[in-house]
């Protein structure tokens, strides 16, 4: 078929009876009617929503996308780009994050052949393999705890005096050593040497097998916290935690969930879990201390203290971590009761101290909006009590991101009528925290809410309607659903939704003012955890969550934590500077802040009162 | 009565129709027949077997004191004189071993009050509380373990931000700190400082609680090891250890008899076990590896080897004993597999380094003899397999030294009848070590057997046999027993009793002659263990067990090793000397040295081939 040059691939398509789906209503914001041009030029005039790697493959938005000479286009099946654009999202093919040398980390091999003893020399074992180690090694000395001794005698005998030592030559805490024996083996076992990373979420656990010779990731495994049984969020696990046995549950089911993790990767490498030598643990203080055993009452309760910030390693064996034994559990340094190690170790391997001529604004999106200002000369942190909305919690029809959960919609701005997808391409059961964001950003911009958040019951659509809970609008009738009734957001929703964007904001605010900025100044901004990572910047800057920042200035950094940790495993200067990275953080307490309340009421609007903050929005409702 | 001047008292009473009882034949060498001289003078030839307290109190030997004026004398009952003698050796006041100053030792009290958090100051408790201990008390560090950090919450605020902490300032291992935090308890608790002295013998244990204020011994509680139903001596022990769940059994039985004697001692002074913050270790090497539940099998086989001499000192938690969980336990080192921290303590605690002009002798009689000689410049060792002849073991009739023991036999020279005393006072059931030396000691000079232990059926008595076991001697009639048949020593049991005395004896020898020395030369011998602490030093000389000396130059120390636990715990600097006796100790290894047999088998008879190296017996056996 022939038509202009100029004229829109989908306005091509619908003339050529090909059916294309537009949910955003041709605005180009939502990505799904990205056609494949086969062959011929076409110009487009926007790539949202694709990669490069999508563009240099010949993807293209039919929306936003003209044709100029004889063009071959081919329409994908939907579900296809749904999968290609998840799995791309998802793909997790971790790179060393530094050039890896295995001496900058301090866990050691060695094979050592003793003198075996005799009548003329009857030295005790463990003096007989110290002098060894001390002598070959030039080190001052070396230690072994009773465990190890325990395992000493028959280790070095049926060797035959041959041993494998593993060493722990230092660690944070004993910069200057001594070395301290983690491990005896019998014979010659120089093959390999395993670790692990792990990130303790609140939602969920990650472990990262690593084989500290080359560095590499070689397995990962990750699961729902164990825990989640006993409360969704960190206030409902410390109230568990303060009654009866409560604490010593929560450390159990966290350890078994860890263990389970471990053992799943040691048996996808074929290795033995008593071959995983150490391992770095990063997570929020709550589940640190958790994890650790240790009460923590007092983070909840005023002024919000945790017992300890920086918690001495200790051998696996003291709270059970499946690993070896005598393995160090080096748990990272948080630096208050809600930003934890999860943040320290996040802004280490944000790399925002590697470019530290840009004001970096990094943050951690969860139940609380945890995040950190700064350029690596100076820090400043703090975090705001979002709640769980965005893990979709009170929100009548909010659920947490897994199957069937709404992640993402778009609503036809003519005709109000919405398209979501969800994940896992099932009949949806609600909506889950990125799903919330885009469906407040659509409605927003369709004009389905006004910028308080009212709905309008005027808009010609039964979509809008009085409901139980207040105004409502229904995303999926009930036919459409998995649970059989209408999936709705009500007014008491919104007001949550607008509470919890709005802290995040103000945290923003308050941390850029505190230090006599304005967000404005800042040069990027780093978005770690889980749920950072599939929320459309496009649509938290429409709803005034995140500011309104060139896009090509948000990094979506996935699971900042874990990777963290993975750094510090590898290497001591990474581990230095997680602590250096505490010391320097400041902590601002907004529950102390009075100008935190100001810019909370002032960020209770869509996108906000003062719209000078979001030029980009300004223009976008100016042109409505 | 009047009687002429230089009557024997014995003769006197026996004229006046007294009857008192003389069971050596009134030889002055039993102490049996002593009386009370009320009135008047008399002359004492000997007082062998009376304390100058006894003389001061008017006791006197009737068969060694004459009469030289009026004199009014009081006969005793006899059992009177069993008790008193009895009590006197028993008595167990300890005295401070050195002048005590609270500083020596490394523990501390201290109350710290802190400010209390607030929004301001969101500082976590613990380096809110390492802050205020490194200021106040001007340390580089302080170190809390995670049991501790898991209480440290709930004290600081149930005391209201006012806590005492029970710091260990150093260790011997780690003797530049940083002090370690072992307990934090909530308020203010200044009134005591409890730790425990414990010897881990394979026979029994003891407990001294000590209070750290005073430096005095509190309580002392004492039982028979609960591993004994496991075997009796430390060969059959290891070889229990050695299979299946031996191991964890043995320590578990070895704990459990401690914890029991901790938990009594603790009630009698009313305390809780959980205010004990340290215990101090000794015992053989084998019962340091059960305890700590290392394997202690290679203490038995050839080349006879420990797996760890200075074991590092460990939290109590780790072993299960019965003080405050993070209580350090500190077990002092050994040399050897026979020669263990029982004998490095016993060499502080006799005070051999005191008196540095003299070349000492000291030993620990068991089932092996353990001996080290020197003179605190230097310091050799062994530790001869005396064999279980002297526990009772081995012996038909043996037995150990508990209620029903024949632990002291006299035999009348001239009609070779015996008198004996049992412990309890009560029927024999059998003869323990001491009672076998005092037997055989009596046998060899009342001319029962001769200078090889063979025993001379000729004589004219019903008490010398043949019987099963070949000659026999029979102690006790079987009515006047508790087993109802006669209690006898056999030949067999002589050969064994002649094996572990040359053994010992080959002991001393090797030893001085390995540094160019006779025992001769030895200017003082010092007695330690239980066992050594009942012996009778002139009939173990007459036997040739121990060498012939000056009975003055004999020193009993009771049980040196607890003792020298004692003092480790008192004083860094004693401690800090433990460890040098054992860095200076030679150990030499008998099973090695072929001089060892060659004396072992000249000492195989009585007292010894070679006479000149007794003297006294030499004396007694050409006037006999």
């Amino acid at each position: 078929m022939e038509v202009p040059v100029g004229t829109l691939l989908s306005d091509a398509a619908q003339q050529a009876g090909v059916d294309i789906l537009m949910p955003c209503g041709g605005q180009g914001r939502c990505g799904r009617c990205a056609v494949i041009v086969k062959e011929g030029a076409v110009h487009r005039r926007s790539t949202q929503r694709l990669s490069p790697d999508d563009v240099a493959a010949g993807y293209a938005l039919s929306c936003q996308t003209v044709v100029t000479e004889d063009t071959v286009v081919v329409v994908p099946l939907q579900e296809k780009i749904e999968r290609r654009l998840k799995e791309s999202k998802r793909a997790e093919k971790v790179e060393l994050p530094f050039p890896y040398a295995f001496d900058d980390q301090p866990l050691r091999k060695v094979v050592v052949t003793l003198e075996p003893p005799s009548l003329e020399d009857q030295t005790d074992d463990w003096s007989r393999l110290r002098r060894e180690l001390v002598r070959r090694y030039n080190l001052k000395d070396v230690q072994a705890s009773l465990p190890v001794l325990r395992r000493l005698g028959s280790a070095l005998r049926e060797g035959e005096w041959t041993a494998t030592v593993v060493l722990e030559m230092d660690a944070w805490d004993r910069p200057e050593g001594p070395p301290r024996i983690i491990d005896v083996l019998p014979g010659e076992h120089l093959e390999s040497l395993w670790a692990v990373a792990i990130d303790i979420g609140t939602t969920s656990n990650h472990v990262w097998l690593v084989d500290l010779v080359s560095g590499k990731v070689m397995s990962h495994k990750a699961d729902y916290n164990g825990q989640i049984a006993r409360g969704e969020d960190v206030i409902s696990r410390i109230i568990y935690a303060s009654k009866g046995n409560g604490l010593q549950e929560l450390q159990q089911l966290v350890i078994e969930t860890l263990n389970r993790l471990i053992g799943q990767a040691a048996k996808e490498r074929g290795i033995s879990t008593a071959e995983i030598y150490k391992a770095v643990v990063a997570g929020n203080s709550t589940m640190i201390h958790l994890f650790a055993g240790i009460p923590p009452e007092s983070i909840r309760l005023m002024p919000f203290i945790t017992v300890v910030n920086e918690v001495p390693s200790f051998p696996a064996r003291e709270v059970g971590l499946g690993i070896n034994t005598e393995g160090t559990v080096d748990c990272l340094p948080g630096i208050a009761s809600y930003v934890g190690a999860d943040i320290t170790s996040g802004v280490i391997s944000s790399g925002m101290c590697d470019e530290r001529e840009k004001l970096t604004l990094f943050v951690d999106i969860g139940t609380n909006g945890e995040m950190t200002l700064g350029d690596c000369s100076w820090l400043i942190a703090c975090a705001c009590s979002a709640g769980p909305a965005f893990e979709g919690a009170g929100v009548v029809h909010g659920m947490r991101a897994t199957e069937g959960a709404i992640e993402e919609v778009w609503i036809n701005s003519k005709n109000y009528e919405p398209t979501y997808r969800v994940i896992g391409g099932i009949k949806p059961r609600g909506i889950c925290g990125s799903g919330l964001i885009s469906l407040l950003a659509e409605m927003f911009v369709a004009g389905v809410v006004d910028k308080s958040g009212n709905v309008d019951l005027t808009l010609p659509t039964d979509r809008v309607r009085q409901g139980e809970h207040g105004a409502e609008y229904v995303v999926a009738w009930a036919d459409e659903t998995a649970i059989g009734e209408d999936i709705t957001i009500t007014a008491v929703d919104i007001d949550n939704l607008m509470r919890a964007k709005a802290a995040i904001y103000a945290g923003f605010s308050v941390l850029a003012r505190s230090v006599g900025l304005s967000l404005s100044d800042v040069g990027q901004m780093l978005i770690g955890g889980a749920f950072g990572q599939y929320i459309n910047v496009e649509k938290a800057i429409q709803i005034g969550m995140l500011p309104d920042m060139p896009f090509d200035q948000f990094h979506f950094l996935g699971n900042t934590s874990l990777r963290g940790a993975y750094m510090a495993l590898l290497s001591r200067e990474m581990r230095q500077r997680v602590n250096e990275v505490g010391q320097m953080m400041t902590y601002l307490e907004l529950s102390a802040d009075n100008t935190f309340f100001d810019e909370f009421n002032a960020a209770l609007f869509l996108p906000h009162t003062d719209l000078e903050q979001f030029p980009s929005m300004k223009e976008l409702l100016e042109g409505r």
